[in-house]
């Protein structure tokens, strides 16, 4: 029986290596290439290792930490869903919910159960974790954009109003994290980064 | 005093987005691309996540996963060294301080401590939280070239014998894990993966 459990641990990790081909909108910061799931997830938990003293409420970094690792791994049969676009978001839960089913299916049931919170949790945004883990997941692509002069941002062709739309939720958990998007938003906006 | 300290902790997250441009030698599971050492530590810390059971020591996840996110992060200056290249390592230890103490420098300076000890920890291989991840960071490209039919051992012709010297910290922290990593090395051998 062990063995068994050993071998569907083994096999999921072996499937999640294809999220390092799922391919996001935000460029890396010093190169031209955009940035791949797996590696904005393990910058998502550092951002959370080094940034939760700016929560108002209090967070389980632990539990912050295994919700960031985990949040996107769904993408890997859904593909990464852009924040600005509101066509494919129609149907993204959807995606993501049957992508759940498979991928953390591969697991011994108990460990299919805590990936599938772990990132329930995640879509919810509703405890302190969940929150914290999403405001990053917002500020770190404001970031890329703010370092390559707006180059996804650009490309889209997205507005101020839109910014601030989909980053207000940081406001929800930390009024210090918000403090610094607005003054990078309209920083970037005097800049020409972003539109009006 | 606050913004100060925002101001160091974000650009320390803007700084690591460089480890997302560090290239090891393994090869990703279904593509011909070399992995780097960001989506790397992801993959390690969700290894973690999911095997510590396997620990025949009690281990601290929460520390584990410190360890794991944080391990790799002086490879932004010091460069990935391949862990059978005898030669480079030599004066691996030196390159990678010196990085730790310019990457982690960044930081304010109760975070650069707790960054330093963290990478101090991985490299000292002493507790069981760093054995545990030291022994991930083995399992993991052993994996990767079992899946690609031994491509990366084969590029740089390594035997079997280097490979159970390198793996071989695993029995100390995992029999189970070292039970199956000694079999696979086994079959890669009979399959031709890997050189006698």
């Amino acid at each position: 029986m062990e063995g068994d459990r050993l071998k569907k641990q083994l096999h999921f990790i072996r499937e999640i290596d294809n999220l390092k081909h799922i391919i996001r909108q935000s460029y890396l910061i010093e190169t031209q290439r955009k940035e791949n799931s797996a590696e904005h997830s393990w910058h998502l938990a550092m951002a959370g290792l080094l940034l939760s003293e700016y929560s108002d409420e209090d967070v389980d970094l632990f539990q912050a930490l295994k919700i960031a690792l985990v949040h996107d791994i769904v993408e890997i049969d859904a593909g990464d869903t852009y924040c600005y676009d509101n066509i494919t978001a129609l149907d993204k839960f959807e995606r993501e919910k049957k992508a759940a089913n498979r991928i953390f299916g591969i697991l011994p049931q108990d460990q299919e159960n805590q990936m599938q919170e772990l990132w329930e949790e995640f879509e919810a945004g509703v405890t302190p974790e969940s929150k914290f883990a999403r405001s990053l997941d917002c500020l770190l692509p404001l970031l890329h954009n703010y370092c390559t002069e707006g180059k996804s941002w650009k490309e889209h062709g997205i507005t101020r109003d839109q910014v601030i739309d989909h980053t207000i939720k940081i406001q929800d958990i930390s009024s210090t994290l918000w403090d610094f998007v607005r003054s990078t938003i309209d920083d970037a906006v005097a800049k020409g980064y972003l539109s009006k």
